[in-house]
Protein backbone atom coordinates (compact mmCIF):
# COMPACT_ATOMS: atom_id res chain seq x y z
CA UNK A 1 0.00 0.00 0.00
CA UNK A 2 1.43 3.57 -0.42
CA UNK A 3 0.11 6.82 -0.11
CA UNK A 4 -1.98 7.00 -3.37
CA UNK A 5 -4.07 3.64 -1.72
CA UNK A 6 -4.32 5.59 1.29
CA UNK A 7 -5.51 9.02 0.01
CA UNK A 8 -8.08 7.21 -1.79
CA UNK A 9 -9.83 5.32 1.04
CA UNK A 10 -9.79 8.58 3.82
CA UNK A 11 -11.13 10.51 0.44
CA UNK A 12 -13.96 7.40 -0.28
CA UNK A 13 -14.68 6.82 3.29
CA UNK A 14 -17.47 8.90 4.68
CA UNK A 15 -20.01 9.63 6.94
CA UNK A 16 -22.76 7.37 5.61
CA UNK A 17 -26.79 8.53 5.93
CA UNK A 18 -28.16 5.51 3.63
CA UNK A 19 -27.69 2.14 4.49
CA UNK A 20 -29.22 -0.86 2.73
CA UNK A 21 -31.99 -2.19 5.51
CA UNK A 22 -32.45 -5.47 3.62
CA UNK A 23 -28.33 -5.87 3.62
CA UNK A 24 -27.43 -7.53 7.18
CA UNK A 25 -23.48 -7.26 7.76
CA UNK A 26 -22.53 -10.90 8.57
CA UNK A 27 -21.12 -11.62 12.59
CA UNK A 28 -17.92 -12.64 10.94
CA UNK A 29 -17.08 -9.35 9.22
CA UNK A 30 -18.04 -7.40 12.23
CA UNK A 31 -15.78 -9.29 14.10
CA UNK A 32 -12.99 -8.71 11.89
CA UNK A 33 -13.60 -5.08 11.67
CA UNK A 34 -13.62 -4.75 15.13
CA UNK A 35 -10.50 -7.36 15.34
CA UNK A 36 -8.97 -4.65 13.06
CA UNK A 37 -10.05 -1.82 15.22
CA UNK A 38 -8.14 -2.85 18.13
CA UNK A 39 -5.10 -3.30 16.87
CA UNK A 40 -5.17 0.56 17.60
CA UNK A 41 -2.29 2.44 19.63
CA UNK A 42 -2.91 4.03 22.51
CA UNK A 43 -1.27 5.99 25.06
CA UNK A 44 0.75 3.11 27.29
CA UNK A 45 -0.99 0.37 25.35
CA UNK A 46 -3.68 1.02 28.01
CA UNK A 47 -6.65 0.44 25.48
CA UNK A 48 -9.16 2.61 27.09
CA UNK A 49 -12.50 1.02 25.38
CA UNK A 50 -14.14 -2.13 24.66
CA UNK A 51 -16.62 -2.97 21.39
CA UNK A 52 -20.02 -3.91 21.47
CA UNK A 53 -20.90 -5.47 17.85
CA UNK A 54 -24.99 -5.47 17.92
CA UNK A 55 -27.24 -6.92 15.35
CA UNK A 56 -30.65 -8.23 14.78
CA UNK A 57 -33.15 -7.30 17.03
CA UNK A 58 -31.32 -5.37 19.14
CA UNK A 59 -29.79 -3.04 16.58
CA UNK A 60 -33.29 -2.41 15.69
CA UNK A 61 -34.23 -1.25 19.77
CA UNK A 62 -30.54 0.53 19.89
CA UNK A 63 -31.75 2.97 16.94
CA UNK A 64 -34.49 4.85 19.15
CA UNK A 65 -31.15 5.41 21.40
CA UNK A 66 -29.81 8.21 19.10
CA UNK A 67 -33.02 9.84 17.47
CA UNK A 68 -34.07 11.70 20.31
CA UNK A 69 -34.53 15.83 19.00
CA UNK A 70 -35.26 13.84 15.66
CA UNK A 71 -31.78 13.71 14.92
CA UNK A 72 -30.56 10.51 12.89
CA UNK A 73 -33.40 9.46 11.26
CA UNK A 74 -31.40 7.22 8.75
CA UNK A 75 -30.15 4.71 11.85
CA UNK A 76 -33.25 2.95 11.55
CA UNK A 77 -32.20 1.36 8.43
CA UNK A 78 -28.46 0.36 9.82
CA UNK A 79 -28.61 -2.95 9.65
CA UNK A 80 -25.59 -2.92 13.02
CA UNK A 81 -24.09 -0.67 14.90
CA UNK A 82 -20.85 -1.06 16.63
CA UNK A 83 -20.96 0.46 20.49
CA UNK A 84 -17.78 2.19 21.63
CA UNK A 85 -17.38 1.76 25.71
CA UNK A 86 -15.31 4.01 27.45
CA UNK A 87 -12.83 2.00 29.81
CA UNK A 88 -10.55 2.86 32.46
CA UNK A 89 -6.94 3.18 31.14
CA UNK A 90 -4.39 1.16 33.48
CA UNK A 91 -2.21 3.26 35.56
CA UNK A 92 0.48 4.91 33.77
CA UNK A 93 -1.47 6.24 31.57
CA UNK A 94 -3.96 8.11 33.68
CA UNK A 95 -1.11 9.50 35.90
CA UNK A 96 0.42 10.26 32.63
CA UNK A 97 -3.04 12.23 31.56
CA UNK A 98 -2.93 13.63 34.88
CA UNK A 99 0.67 15.05 35.17
CA UNK A 100 0.45 16.32 31.70
CA UNK A 101 -2.77 17.46 32.38
CA UNK A 102 -4.52 16.48 29.01
CA UNK A 103 -7.16 14.01 27.79
CA UNK A 104 -5.38 10.70 26.42
CA UNK A 105 -8.21 8.95 27.09
CA UNK A 106 -11.17 10.37 24.21
CA UNK A 107 -7.64 10.71 21.93
CA UNK A 108 -7.09 7.22 22.18
CA UNK A 109 -10.64 6.54 21.77
CA UNK A 110 -10.62 8.45 18.80
CA UNK A 111 -7.49 6.92 17.01
CA UNK A 112 -9.01 3.77 17.70
CA UNK A 113 -12.35 4.59 15.85
CA UNK A 114 -10.55 5.66 12.69
CA UNK A 115 -9.05 2.57 12.60
CA UNK A 116 -12.85 1.13 13.32
CA UNK A 117 -14.17 2.67 10.35
CA UNK A 118 -11.08 3.10 8.11
CA UNK A 119 -11.20 -0.77 8.23
CA UNK A 120 -15.09 -1.25 7.67
CA UNK A 121 -14.44 0.74 4.42
CA UNK A 122 -11.41 -1.32 2.81
CA UNK A 123 -13.90 -4.23 4.00
CA UNK A 124 -16.73 -2.46 1.68
CA UNK A 125 -19.00 -1.30 4.62
CA UNK A 126 -19.78 2.26 5.02
CA UNK A 127 -19.97 3.93 8.90
CA UNK A 128 -21.31 6.95 10.22
CA UNK A 129 -20.16 7.98 14.36
CA UNK A 130 -22.74 9.15 15.50
CA UNK A 131 -22.06 11.12 18.90
CA UNK A 132 -25.62 12.17 19.57
CA UNK A 133 -26.70 9.54 21.74
CA UNK A 134 -28.61 8.72 24.89
CA UNK A 135 -26.37 7.10 26.98
CA UNK A 136 -29.20 6.42 29.44
CA UNK A 137 -31.32 4.46 26.97
CA UNK A 138 -28.18 2.63 25.02
CA UNK A 139 -27.63 2.00 29.14
CA UNK A 140 -30.77 0.23 29.64
CA UNK A 141 -30.90 -1.54 26.30
CA UNK A 142 -28.14 -2.99 26.39
CA UNK A 143 -28.31 -3.54 30.16
CA UNK A 144 -25.37 -2.01 30.98
CA UNK A 145 -24.23 -0.23 34.90
CA UNK A 146 -25.48 2.87 35.22
CA UNK A 147 -21.27 4.24 35.21
CA UNK A 148 -20.88 2.88 32.07
CA UNK A 149 -19.58 6.08 29.16
CA UNK A 150 -20.70 5.76 26.06
CA UNK A 151 -18.48 8.10 23.72
CA UNK A 152 -19.91 7.02 20.75
CA UNK A 153 -21.98 4.59 18.94
CA UNK A 154 -21.15 3.69 15.06
CA UNK A 155 -24.00 2.58 12.66
CA UNK A 156 -22.17 0.04 10.09
CA UNK A 157 -23.59 -1.62 7.04
CA UNK A 158 -24.02 -1.60 3.21
CA UNK A 159 -25.21 1.97 1.37
CA UNK A 160 -28.10 1.90 -0.25
CA UNK A 161 -27.95 1.36 -3.92
CA UNK A 162 -27.42 4.19 -5.87
CA UNK A 163 -25.13 5.99 -2.79
CA UNK A 164 -22.43 7.82 -3.78
CA UNK A 165 -19.70 8.92 -1.71
CA UNK A 166 -19.13 12.36 -2.48
CA UNK A 167 -15.19 12.56 -2.72
CA UNK A 168 -14.53 16.33 -3.22
CA UNK A 169 -16.52 17.45 -0.73
CA UNK A 170 -14.70 17.26 2.46
CA UNK A 171 -11.98 20.12 2.28
CA UNK A 172 -9.77 20.99 5.23
CA UNK A 173 -10.24 24.60 6.18
CA UNK A 174 -7.47 27.07 5.38
CA UNK A 175 -4.64 27.92 7.54
CA UNK A 176 -4.87 24.24 9.81
CA UNK A 177 -0.85 23.62 8.30
CA UNK A 178 2.20 25.40 8.72
CA UNK A 179 5.97 24.16 7.99
CA UNK A 180 8.41 25.80 10.92
CA UNK A 181 12.21 25.72 10.22
CA UNK B 1 -7.27 -2.07 -1.10
CA UNK B 2 -9.12 -4.65 0.87
CA UNK B 3 -9.03 -5.94 4.20
CA UNK B 4 -5.62 -7.40 4.17
CA UNK B 5 -3.65 -4.26 3.29
CA UNK B 6 -5.49 -2.55 6.24
CA UNK B 7 -4.43 -5.46 8.31
CA UNK B 8 -0.84 -5.38 7.07
CA UNK B 9 -1.35 -1.74 7.44
CA UNK B 10 -2.33 -1.59 11.00
CA UNK B 11 0.38 -4.46 12.19
CA UNK B 12 3.04 -2.67 10.80
CA UNK B 13 2.76 0.95 11.74
CA UNK B 14 3.87 1.23 15.56
CA UNK B 15 5.43 3.36 18.01
CA UNK B 16 9.05 3.81 16.74
CA UNK B 17 11.55 4.92 19.11
CA UNK B 18 14.92 4.43 16.92
CA UNK B 19 15.00 7.20 14.18
CA UNK B 20 17.34 7.73 11.30
CA UNK B 21 19.00 11.02 12.56
CA UNK B 22 20.54 11.60 9.05
CA UNK B 23 17.97 11.30 7.20
CA UNK B 24 15.18 14.24 6.78
CA UNK B 25 11.90 14.03 5.63
CA UNK B 26 11.26 16.36 2.51
CA UNK B 27 8.94 19.66 3.07
CA UNK B 28 6.70 17.87 0.08
CA UNK B 29 6.54 14.54 2.06
CA UNK B 30 6.08 15.98 5.90
CA UNK B 31 2.81 18.91 3.41
CA UNK B 32 1.65 15.58 1.76
CA UNK B 33 1.16 14.01 5.09
CA UNK B 34 -0.39 16.30 6.59
CA UNK B 35 -3.01 17.39 3.65
CA UNK B 36 -4.08 13.58 4.19
CA UNK B 37 -4.35 13.41 8.16
CA UNK B 38 -6.56 16.70 7.60
CA UNK B 39 -9.50 14.64 5.30
CA UNK B 40 -10.22 12.92 8.63
CA UNK B 41 -13.55 13.14 9.57
CA UNK B 42 -14.80 15.68 12.55
CA UNK B 43 -18.04 15.86 14.60
CA UNK B 44 -20.21 18.66 12.58
CA UNK B 45 -17.27 18.70 10.33
CA UNK B 46 -15.99 21.28 13.03
CA UNK B 47 -11.76 19.91 12.27
CA UNK B 48 -11.00 21.22 15.87
CA UNK B 49 -7.43 21.42 15.35
CA UNK B 50 -4.55 22.87 13.33
CA UNK B 51 -0.73 21.00 12.35
CA UNK B 52 2.69 22.20 12.46
CA UNK B 53 5.32 20.69 10.86
CA UNK B 54 8.88 21.76 12.02
CA UNK B 55 12.20 20.75 11.00
CA UNK B 56 15.88 21.89 11.03
CA UNK B 57 16.85 23.52 14.01
CA UNK B 58 13.35 24.24 15.29
CA UNK B 59 13.06 20.66 15.21
CA UNK B 60 15.91 20.18 17.49
CA UNK B 61 14.67 22.41 20.04
CA UNK B 62 11.32 20.46 19.88
CA UNK B 63 13.08 17.41 20.99
CA UNK B 64 13.99 18.99 24.46
CA UNK B 65 10.35 19.82 25.23
CA UNK B 66 9.39 16.33 24.88
CA UNK B 67 12.29 14.97 27.26
CA UNK B 68 11.99 16.14 30.98
CA UNK B 69 12.28 13.78 33.73
CA UNK B 70 14.48 11.49 30.98
CA UNK B 71 11.50 10.90 28.78
CA UNK B 72 11.54 9.92 24.83
CA UNK B 73 15.14 10.18 24.60
CA UNK B 74 15.03 8.91 21.45
CA UNK B 75 13.45 12.07 20.25
CA UNK B 76 16.65 13.73 19.51
CA UNK B 77 17.24 11.52 16.79
CA UNK B 78 14.03 13.04 15.08
CA UNK B 79 14.28 15.06 12.43
CA UNK B 80 11.16 16.31 12.24
CA UNK B 81 7.54 16.79 14.59
CA UNK B 82 4.29 17.33 13.54
CA UNK B 83 3.17 19.71 16.11
CA UNK B 84 -0.95 18.77 17.06
CA UNK B 85 -2.71 22.20 17.57
CA UNK B 86 -6.01 22.05 19.66
CA UNK B 87 -9.00 24.53 18.12
CA UNK B 88 -11.97 25.44 19.62
CA UNK B 89 -14.56 23.53 17.04
CA UNK B 90 -17.35 25.33 15.82
CA UNK B 91 -20.75 25.72 17.89
CA UNK B 92 -22.70 22.95 16.77
CA UNK B 93 -19.81 20.65 17.78
CA UNK B 94 -19.29 22.41 21.23
CA UNK B 95 -23.30 22.58 21.47
CA UNK B 96 -23.44 19.04 20.56
CA UNK B 97 -20.83 18.63 22.98
CA UNK B 98 -22.17 20.32 26.15
CA UNK B 99 -25.66 18.57 25.32
CA UNK B 100 -24.44 14.96 25.22
CA UNK B 101 -21.55 15.14 28.08
CA UNK B 102 -19.37 14.18 25.69
CA UNK B 103 -15.69 14.89 24.45
CA UNK B 104 -15.83 15.42 20.57
CA UNK B 105 -13.00 17.79 20.98
CA UNK B 106 -10.40 15.21 22.01
CA UNK B 107 -12.12 12.19 19.93
CA UNK B 108 -11.71 14.20 16.36
CA UNK B 109 -8.19 14.62 17.34
CA UNK B 110 -7.65 10.97 17.84
CA UNK B 111 -9.23 10.41 14.46
CA UNK B 112 -7.01 13.08 12.87
CA UNK B 113 -4.02 11.42 14.73
CA UNK B 114 -4.78 8.43 13.50
CA UNK B 115 -5.35 9.39 9.74
CA UNK B 116 -2.06 11.03 9.82
CA UNK B 117 0.39 8.60 11.55
CA UNK B 118 -1.08 5.91 9.23
CA UNK B 119 -0.88 8.24 6.10
CA UNK B 120 3.21 8.25 7.77
CA UNK B 121 3.46 4.65 7.40
CA UNK B 122 1.93 4.05 3.82
CA UNK B 123 4.34 7.08 3.21
CA UNK B 124 6.99 4.92 4.26
CA UNK B 125 7.92 7.23 7.56
CA UNK B 126 7.90 6.09 11.41
CA UNK B 127 6.27 7.83 13.71
CA UNK B 128 6.20 8.45 17.35
CA UNK B 129 2.40 9.77 19.44
CA UNK B 130 4.28 11.42 22.68
CA UNK B 131 1.41 12.42 24.82
CA UNK B 132 4.30 13.32 27.66
CA UNK B 133 5.30 16.66 27.00
CA UNK B 134 6.03 20.22 28.77
CA UNK B 135 3.34 22.29 26.55
CA UNK B 136 4.72 25.47 28.48
CA UNK B 137 8.38 24.81 26.65
CA UNK B 138 6.95 24.06 23.09
CA UNK B 139 4.67 27.01 23.44
CA UNK B 140 7.26 29.22 24.20
CA UNK B 141 9.73 27.70 21.63
CA UNK B 142 7.19 28.11 18.97
CA UNK B 143 6.12 31.42 19.85
CA UNK B 144 2.52 30.20 20.64
CA UNK B 145 -0.25 32.64 22.30
CA UNK B 146 -0.03 31.09 26.02
CA UNK B 147 -3.87 29.53 25.90
CA UNK B 148 -2.70 27.70 23.04
CA UNK B 149 -3.78 23.54 23.87
CA UNK B 150 -0.96 20.98 22.77
CA UNK B 151 -2.82 17.73 22.69
CA UNK B 152 0.51 15.74 21.29
CA UNK B 153 3.09 16.21 19.16
CA UNK B 154 4.59 13.43 16.51
CA UNK B 155 7.70 12.48 16.00
CA UNK B 156 8.37 11.43 12.09
CA UNK B 157 11.28 10.52 10.37
CA UNK B 158 12.62 7.50 8.73
CA UNK B 159 13.62 4.35 10.89
CA UNK B 160 17.21 3.90 11.50
CA UNK B 161 18.93 0.75 9.92
CA UNK B 162 18.32 -2.51 11.11
CA UNK B 163 14.79 -1.26 12.92
CA UNK B 164 12.60 -4.01 12.50
CA UNK B 165 8.92 -3.42 13.33
CA UNK B 166 7.50 -6.45 16.15
CA UNK B 167 4.19 -7.16 14.41
CA UNK B 168 3.06 -9.74 16.35
CA UNK B 169 3.80 -7.98 19.62
CA UNK B 170 0.44 -5.60 19.45
CA UNK B 171 -2.46 -7.54 21.03
CA UNK B 172 -5.59 -6.64 22.12
CA UNK B 173 -6.57 -7.48 25.71
CA UNK B 174 -8.82 -10.12 26.34
CA UNK B 175 -12.33 -9.59 26.79
CA UNK B 176 -12.57 -6.66 24.33
CA UNK B 177 -15.28 -7.21 22.16
CA UNK B 178 -18.92 -8.79 22.68
CA UNK B 179 -21.47 -9.72 20.21
CA UNK B 180 -24.99 -9.34 20.98
CA UNK B 181 -27.95 -9.86 19.28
Amino acid sequence: MDIKDIEKLYLHRQSCRSFDPARPVSDELLREVCRLALLAPSACNSQPWKLLAVTGEKAKQLAAGVQDLGMNKFASDAPAFIVVLEGTGNLTATVGSRFKNTDFLHNDIGIMTAHLVLAAEAAGLVTCILGWRSEEKLRKILLLPEKTRIPHIIAIGYASEGYETREKKRKPMEDTFVLLK
